[in-house]
């Protein structure tokens, strides 16, 4: 199950940036499962990654090398994260880098390895190996699409994103993500690429990349579940000529925003089993920390998650989730609750306006706001998140079996 | 669905207690709703209730009450938890009062109204006021069995639990308990009545009374949502002529612990679509602060419950629990993970003597023990929880319908 549509939007070539997938076995025989992207020459590159400290062996080599050097290559496989998997899982992950370094005639170190599936078995090295070649032989600059599927683990559907933005000389920026459970990106989810061909230096890259997710991976959750895989990727191979810099920064920010937030609402209206899309909004707070915690509290909860997979407009779980999520001083008189623009709640008890037809209606449709006026400041800050449904515990009572 | 026995012990009458329940047909027409309990003149009751903001009506009137005077009288509905009722909630839990204290032939502010059930509808205080006679003439010492059945609301059976104690003059605990969702007490679960005929005056009660739900209702968890209305109540009746003071009191404790604990333990057990009862510990922690804060990670991940649910043995998922907990500092390749007693983490990864038919044997039982030994210091913790299945999912999504 997943809400809106299925279908990826184009995704623009970046020049300077290739994509190879191919199948090699480690999933399930016919599915891609192994992607080479490469990064050409003289590219910026940033990337975040999760915050779990039990981080997958991928993330550990990954860390080690962005602090020494540019990555030439990025190599990614699905079907098994390499996470809970010692010693044995950084040698696994560094002879695959060491395996793509000799087909590419690079230094080992300008590569890095993602991994992302189950957790707590060692990786097939054989068979990722076997299937390297094949996977660098596919490298070209229209490999977006096929790339998006070669990433996906539960995920039913690809993820991608495509802008492009100026008038003269246009830039581009394209991304792919996936991710559908365990996902509550701390610095990134599960796994995301993107590239632009603006040229830009890789702090200003740094510091849009830091920006752009704080606003996008990190405002969504399935499950409250923290990955350990958790990692985003952002490339710019400069190929367009058009600089970045602080003044067309802000430009360039924006138009990234729009690509991560596509991605990261894509991962949401994907999430395992869900059948709703909903927009925890949380307005009138006296600071945007005050106002996450609402938002989170209420889109973790699973007494309002399961009452928006039946659709029943419960604003009693609603208050019980904002009255327990911690934050001091709460005057439960002044918060008002609206379900897609219908005030359901107002001086800590049903608003008189309200009516259980009305409340019935607002909840109908496959995307939900839920906001929250807490009325005592000027801060704001909204969370995406999922339904709670027998499809979700279903896929994951049964995801090992 | 729920796991271990489903009797109901014996529960030892408390000399100066009794209890009066009756059909007012608030919940449905034939199932018992209403429950009053008396409390004799001179005995001591300390109290501690729910810390979310939300708090229902009856918890509010509680609350100014006791800081008045010593209570006479308790009564409970079911089928309404009179929360996110606004003024006319604390109407109608100020009139339900005023109706019993005239029936009593005592003063207003002697009498403790509390309410449980669904959130956000007006109390059908018609109803509850015409059962009241009723529950007053059942008034009796030997109401216990009838009570615990009284207070439900989506349980599948009454909880309880008694003790006798001291070899001359034996002093009773008796308790009942209710709540099987929105179960994450903080201060106290959804619903509990304790009685002793010990004499002990307040202050000692309630340093009893903070110390044994500290250990009990405070260490478990279905869904990590506090409830609006969590309760508990402690009578000391002083009817065995028993004092307990400053010297008698860790026995007193000791024991008061054990029906509280059993009280909880059987609310983990009655967890809406439960299939396990599990135990989380969490030893040689640095402090108990960091040893709950894992506790509670893995206790409320939902892919853990839901693994749980399925009798795997994903241990990885645990890991990823543990990471993402937000304890300092933490080396990974100390961490060591048991399943009853089947070491299957270690050192970060895998434990080389695990097997996979170990794990799930070990998963079989309906108790299943996680124990995660963080070896960095002494303090340990434990906290029960539930699994999540689909008939959690089901429950919830159908409760208003």
């Amino acid at each position: 199950m997943a809400t809106g549509t299925s279908e990826l939007p184009e995704l623009h070539p970046v020049l300077g940036f290739k994509l190879g997938t191919t199948s090699a076995g480690i999933k399930s025989a016919d599915r891609p499962d192994l992607v080479v992207m490469e990064i050409a020459e003289g590219s910026s590159v940033a990337a975040l990654f999760t915050k779990n400290a039990f981080c997958a062996a991928p993330v550990t080599v990954c860390k080690e090398r962005l602090a020494r050097c540019t990555p030439r290559y990025l190599v990614t496989n699905t079907g098994n994260a390499n996470a809970g998997t010692g010693e044995q899982g950084l040698l696994d992950a560094t002879q695959t880098c060491s395996a793509l370094a000799t087909l590419a005639g690079v230094e080992i170190n300008t590569i890095l390895p993602f991994s992302t599936g189950v957790i707590g078995e060692l990786l097939p090295i054989d068979k990722l190996l076997a299937g390297l070649p094949d996977a660098f032989e596919q490298l070209s600059e229209s490999g977006w699409t096929d790339a998006a599927q070669g990433i996906l683990t539960t995920d039913t559907r690809a993820k991608g994103s495509s802008t492009q933005f100026g008038s003269d000389k246009p830039v581009t920026i394209t991304g792919i993500a996936k991710g559908s459970g365990m996902i509550k990106p701390n610095m990134a989810t599960m796994l995301a690429y993107v590239a632009t061909d603006a040229v830009i230096n890789e702090e200003l890259l740094h510091r849009a990349l830091t920006l752009a997710t704080e606003k996008s991976f990190n405002r969504i959750t399935v499950d409250s579940d923290t990955s350990t895989n958790d990692s985003v990727v952002l490339v710019a191979t400069g190929a367009s000529g058009v600089i970045i810099d602080e003044e067309s920064f802000d430009s360039f920010l924006e138009n990234l925003c729009q690509v991560f937030t596509d991605l990261a609402q894509a991962i949401i209206r994907d999430a395992e089993g869900s059948t709703k899309f909903v927009s925890v909004v949380v307005d009138t707070a006296i600071n945007q920390s005050e106002a996450l915690k609402v938002a989170y509290t209420i889109a973790e909860s699973p007494l309002v998650k399961t009452a928006l997979s039946a659709s029943d407009p419960n604003w009693g779980r609603i208050l019980a989730a904002i009255g327990r999520s911690g934050i001091e001083d709460l005057d439960v008189n002044d918060v008002q609750v609206l379900l897609n623009s219908v005030l359901i709640a107002d001086h800590g008890a049903r608003a008189p306006s309200y009516s259980e037809e009305a409340g019935q209606a607002a909840m109908q449709p496959e995307d939900i706001e839920i906001r929250v006026c807490l009325n005592r400041g000027d801060a704001s800050e909204i969370v995406w998140t999922s339904d709670l449904t027998h499809e979700y515990v279903r896929i994951n009572a049964e995801y090992r079996t």
